[in-house]
């Protein structure tokens, strides 16, 4: 879980401890002995670690057994989860405060920075989906104030938290999220490790309500088109006495068209907190860390062209779907027809584009970028780990299309569109994978003659390495680890300029390759552009509607009501995180190439 | 998913690859930068890894969704997973005989090995695991002739297959598991990976007909007590036929008796192939490849005999617990309260010991051991993960408790026994886990003046390193690479030899707490066998049929029948594999301390 962190972060880490027990007039060898004996001692890391982390999972899983309580007991009702959330949130405040507090006092006192956990348009598009956030919370604190008379109070504390929750959160991330902590470990890590999981508990939430609205509307409508008898869940239900402003069914409508932002907000804040958790008691390699990616937009035509075009086509299907999907049986299967053809064009052109990527890669080698990176490799393990959810869903309706015994027109166009999600993810997280972890050709990129992380050798040598990065600083002089931020940049960049100079060898290959790759380079941005307007449409459809798993029949009929709705509580919120999460992994694709 | 494998596993593939292009009659300088340019490609690998992960992924999934359209639909039978199942089999076989078959044409070519993959006495157990297996296999056979008029020939051959799987399985365990694979990396990986889905496949069958077993039993017991009218499940009903031989129905009551085994080995090859699997092009660090673990038994009565009393008791509870769980209600309330109360004191000693163990862990200082070790890392990364399920468990046991309106005989007793559950999990993972990162204390520990992972600096500089491993003659003597393995051995240790002096401020400071020490490694030997013993016993109750969690009804009534046993069916096995995964690990722990 941890181990790819060890070996480099130790070191920094063992000296900021040393230096204040050790004397500066004891002589060398001695001191560097005794640091490492006594202060390889990171075990309370290690231990931290674990410690922090069951402590976090075990605060999710006290939230998901409520959440599965309340679907099923009288006894346990919404309002204890919120309770529970609330005070959750409450915690993570006090404890963003005191950091926020700390900081500020120490602001002469250098503090690292990981420059790869976040960038600014993360840090924008999360500012919005936190305003929209606060839009919700201000129709939950006015559908409050209409029904204050018979529902609990909690229901009126709980937006005002979270709003003040929100705000604290944005402020946070915007100014300390890329912090490498170095001092009170373990105490910061629970602290973290708080603030991921409770964002985790209110995006599980998020997705509870939500599909339980969604799962609500299909019951309703079943129960009209006269399907089945079914109980309608009781959570989301009306209270039990009139509303005295006269909005109140305006907002609990809308809240429901506001769900899918705050629950991607939730969900991306944990992920960006987690690097930080991952990053306490860090050592940042310097080199990997001074990288500047602009946005070139040259050449850009088709990507945008087509991308643009897909997301109308997917605004024209999801009105049609919508509208049509409530009328006669004949109208509400040529709509599920309709979803399906749009979505086999949309995939297939989506593989073709990856496919195109992934070929353009292969015929322009590149030798690959081995600096260590948590976030990147965050962002692929969360990219893999999410397709599961689909590619479930898809092998699910391929089993059901194959073995059903129906024969409705969407049949076979469903075991192709399923066969395509499938072939699609599988292209696409090959296609971003291997564009972050390519070297980057422009001018800024590091020297490949220069090691990725020469600090691992640096300390445990008493050779002077050529490469002079901020550990052998401190390792040679120790005092000078509080010297100003502004000094010790100025000091590495010089330091990194000096062995920078072309090579004999590699030059004449880029040079080579110069005028094809810019041409290539062209194509790569212009897919990199269609797939993430093709990601946001295909985000767009489910998370306002357009559910045609629920809809069609034919998986529920070959796995039963209970299995089909289990799965699909699991598999659709997987399924969007991964497609605002391509889209964010696209655009970081889209800078690089 | 795959960083931490990157930097130093490129060095030597980069090599390898390279050897074949370059002549050696080029001057040194020019080839080691082509070396690093055209070679530092080892990106085919990162796709190789994503690629065959995916696919291996896909896999699963049909399989995991033909099981649930099994479980729903009658048009989806057993038959077809079976054949599924049987035909992966056979696709693992051809390539396990191809694999065999060149390593063994290449027999004078040296195979790196990874000597952490696994251990003599864990192929052990597997093999016994196997043997038990073969039993079920033979079992089955003898099911299928006395049905053979009446039921599909895939129910015959799977059993012949499956036998001969697991033989050939076991031999490539104990000849082939610890390569490390450095040629067709691509081909090779997309075959450990099917062969690590396929028994992941093998398993999550072994867990279905597990789980639907204990389910129709559950429901039967209730339909016998008057309490519900449930429809039993038709997968394991009887065939249509009469039975021609006389052992039919011992055969098939025989079977469940030895799933639990077969599961087990399953779920461990997958975890040691996955090992492989990330073994895959990666780079054996030789210093930390060579250490003796000797299984020292001096010293050792408290924890077997503490040990060995739980193992009794255990047995004697599970007998009281199954005869009398199908008795009147207040025999079958008795019961429970029984099993709690047993695992009341079962767990508190538990955390006792692993307490003991991190309290003796906090006095006695050392430093981590840093040295890279994929098997050790899956290890962690598995114990925190199987953990969740039975976490989640309990935590919906505490909420069905808190919130339950009706009030058993053993309504508390559940609820200090599901929190000692959570506390001796915590604990138990602390101890393990730093257990394993401990550096050891014997002699034979590397010495700590040694950096964990010099070839990372030693190939990236022109520089001749001190400590000679196997990357930095392959890098200087490039023919040298086909040396047998006895040279290379004797080569390196030797070479090993040479640093190794005392360092004159470590040892005095060792001296000093060496004889401590041995009092509290001893203690820590009995804490290790004691858990290890507890731990079989808390496999062994849930393994063979004490399952309270289907019986007590608190849980049932909070969460609804269809939703408890989902939860029921993710638990349970997941704390199983824990179980058993843990007393492999605490056995490591007791070679270690």
């Amino acid at each position: 879980m941890v181990e790819h962190s060890g070996l480099d972060s130790q070191c920094l880490n063992k000296y900021c401890h040393s230096s204040s027990s050790s004397s500066s007039s004891e002589h060398d060898k001695k001191m560097f002995a005794k640091l490492k004996l006594s202060l390889s001692g990171d075990y309370p890391r290690k231990n931290g670690e674990i410690l922090s982390g069951q402590y976090g999972t075990n605060l999710l899983l006290l939230g998901v057994a409520m959440m599965l309580a309340i679907q099923g007991d009288p006894s346990v009702r919404e309002e204890h989860l919120l309770a529970f959330v609330t005070s959750l949130m409450i915690l993570q405040l006090i404890w963003m405060l005191w950091y926020m507090l700390v900081r500020d006092r120490q602001k002469n006192t250098r503090t690292e920075k990981d420059v790869h956990a976040t960038t600014c348009w993360i840090r924008g598009g999360l500012t919005l989906l936190a305003v929209l956030s606060l839009i919700m919370d201000a129709f939950r604190i006015g559908y409050y104030i209409g029904y204050q008379s018979c529902v609990s109070a909690v229901l009126g504390v709980y937006p005002v938290i979270h709003a003040t929750h929100t705000i604290t959160q944005v402020h946070f991330l915007w100014f300390h999220i890329k912090d490498v902590i170095q001092s009170f470990e373990t105490f910061e890590r629970f602290g973290v490790i708080h603030a991921v999981f409770t964002n985790l508990l209110l995006w599980c939430n998020g997705v509870m309500s939500e599909a339980e609205h969604f799962l609500n509307n299909h019951k309703s409508r079943l129960f009209a088109l006269g399907y089945e008898n079914l109980t309608i869940s009781k959570v989301h239900s009306e209270p039990d006495c009139n509303c005295t402003t006269s909005t109140c069914s305006l907002f609990s409508r809308s809240l429901f068209y506001l769900y899918p932002f705050n629950v991607e907000y939730h969900i991306f804040v944990s992920a960006m907190l987690f690097v930080m958790w991952k990053n306490i008691g860090r050592t940042i390699d310097l080199s990997s860390n001074r990288k500047r990616l602009a946005t070139k937009i040259q050449g850009l035509h088709v990507g945008p062209i087509l991308g643009l075009l897909a997301l109308a086509g997917t605004i024209g299907v999801m009105v049609v779907y919508i509208t049509n999907i409530e009328e006669s049986f004949q109208t509400h299967n040529s709509a599920i027809s309709m979803f399906y053809i749009y979505g086999i064009a949309m995939l297939a052109s989506m593989c073709s584009a990856g496919s195109l990527g992934l070929l353009i890669y292969r015929v322009d080698h590149m030798p690959p970028d081995t600096s260590k990176n948590p976030s990147r490799q965050l962002d692929t393990e969360l990219l893999c780990g999410s397709s599961i959810g689909s590619w479930l869903m898809s092998w699910c309706s391929i089993v059901a299309v194959v073995g059903a015994n129906s024969n409705p027109p969407f049949r076979w166009t469903n075991l192709i569109y399923s066969l395509l999600v499938v072939l699609e993810k599988y292209t696409q997280n090959l296609f971003i994978v291997e564009s972050l972890y390519r070297q980057q050709e422009d001018g800024e990129r590091e020297d490949p003659e220069l090691p990725a992380a020469p600090e691992i050798f640096s300390v445990t040598s008493s050779l002077a390495p050529p490469y002079n990065g901020i550990i052998n600083q401190a390792y040679e002089t120790p005092d000078r680890i509080c010297v100003s931020l502004e000094n010790e940049e100025e000091e590495s960049r010089q330091v990194y300029r000096c062995p920078r100079k072309p090579s004999e060898v590699s030059l004449p290959v880029r040079n080579k390759v110069k005028q094809p790759l810019n041409i290539k380079r062209k194509v790569l941005k212009n897919i990199a552009v269609f797939l993430i307007m093709s990601n946001i449409s295909l985000w767009i459809l489910p998370a306002f509607g357009c559910r045609p798993q629920y809809d069609n029949g034919l998986e529920q009929e070959t796995f039963g009501y209970s299995t089909w709705t289990t799965i699909l509580n699991f598999a659709i919120p997987l399924n969007l995180f991964y497609r605002i999460h391509s889209v964010a992994s696209l655009f970081e694709v889209f800078r690089r190439v």
